[in-house]
């Protein structure tokens, strides 16, 4: 596994390989990986020829009063890990060298970045946006990899990859969970024992509203009112939002009728917000 | 000369010629060509294997009340201009295939697009940056070439490419001028035979301004002065603006030291928004 950490040498590295025809598929990560990360970094060794994978705690996407100072890392862990699978390269990047003094230029993506997680983030994912342009310019893969858990954040690299025409596709993993059904996030270390139990509640109320569906329920308000109820049972959890909506414009529907539907809700418990969701088919 | 209209294959060819290590100059023009957008495509031709010129009127950057539907176009006398130059690629794409319904991205330099022509078209820039981050990747060109015309469209381009590391370089080449000193633009077609002799003062005032700089003027105001009033002998021209700034930064000086100065500025002659600048170095 080489590690770069100059973002010229991985550009170098990445335009030879490009010239080469390598297919190459690029992971980027904040670090802290998790099973949920690893999940991304095989999916990619499997499907190409090579991967690269960054860690780089972006600051720019994180608000004013999020958790940027505090965000979790473990670089030599994650590095040890990422060698056992036998990663290709590990991009390192500096945070001066990616957002040096006078750096002035961002990437929006407009209207999908407006719903759920952009309501209580601004601008959250213009800094992902941004950073993923500067990533995706300096490895030039040929398939960037995301995890369902971020969905809209998947649905918003989508759209910034075909509206600004990246010669890249996005390939989405699905959800890893722990045994009990908590989806991995790096953000679960931050979690007492006590709030580790209640955020169970989490997937569970998602459970729950998928089940109610499958019975035949099409009415938003009660699948929202079914999903409050069980996530209120603990009183540390503090609902940020639930959405239900369309799976590909993130605009919220009062009453269900074909095809596919999203779940999607983010909470708080104590400091630590945490995000989950779900695809559910209807069933004609 | 190939002329491509559909992205999808111009970035086909794009890819192969990368591959193949062929350096690639782009030109990026809205077409009405004149001598100034020769001059780039010539030194494309020069410097490269491979020379690609789009045109494409861009819709985000012209504000709602300017001149986008009278934009003067000449496709069929263009592309025998270009022919006749031998160039390589033509790249013609439709305004739906660049920006379908449903578009939402956009790519903005924020700072440097404050100033000067910022200031009176406020979305320009962004429309700018915009269409060229699209260009690019669908060109992905060795070298991109702009004319100091647009003094702050060539420093936001360099600074779009170093921000999001595009592995591009820009080429700045000089203006191009009529025997009488007016600077060659597509928007020259609008003018009115009285406005086009009118249109004389915007060299000479900034030939005066340079002269007085060479004399040892230093102070900014007096240089202001000696351009207003030179400009304001015609009463057919609308002063937008007088810059005198730093070459890099924008900012403007109040008094003369040492270095580069620039001297731009922008005038309404009837509906035509002219703009002209010039590169002044201060003896030591």
């Amino acid at each position: 596994m080489e590690i770069i950490r100059d973002p010229k040498a991985m550009q170098e590295i990445a335009i030879d390989l490009f010239k080469r025809s390598r297919s190459v598929g690029f992971v980027p990560t904040m670090g802290a990986l998790h099973d949920g990360h690893v999940s991304l970094v095989k999916a990619s060794l499997h499907d190409n020829d090579e991967t690269i994978v960054s860690i780089f705690v972006n600051p720019t996407q994180f608000g004013p009063d999020e958790d940027l100072d505090d965000y979790p890392g473990s670089i030599d862990e994650d590095t040890k890990r990422l060698k056992s699978l036998h990663l290709d390269y590990l991009f390192l990047p500096k945070k001066e060298d990616i957002y040096p003094q006078n750096y002035l230029t961002y990437v929006e993506v407009q209207g999908l970045t407006n719903r759920l997680c952009g309501l209580s983030r601004p601008t959250h994912f213009k800094g992902v946006t941004t950073v993923c342009s500067i990533l995706f310019h300096l490895t030039l893969p040929t398939v960037a990899y995301f995890g369902q858990k971020d969905y809209q954040q998947t649905l918003v690299i989508e759209k910034l990859l075909k509206d600004l025409h990246f010669p890249i596709t996005i390939k989405v993993m699905p959800i890893v969970r722990d045994k009990d059904g908590l989806a991995l996030s790096s953000r679960n270390q931050y979690l007492s024992g006590n709030e580790r139990i209640s955020a169970l509640r989490i997937n569970q109320s998602l459970e729950k509203a998928e089940h109610l569906i499958h019975e035949g329920e099409r009415n938003v308000y009660i699948l929202k009112k079914a999903i409050t109820e069980h996530l209120s049972k603990s009183k540390d959890i503090h609902i940020d939002y639930i959405s239900i909506c369309h799976p590909k414009t993130l605009i919220d529907l009062t009453q269900l009728t074909i095809g596919k539907v999203l779940i999607a809700l983010s909470v708080y418990l104590g400091g630590t917000r945490l995000i989950d969701n779900r695809i559910v088919k209807l069933a004609n």
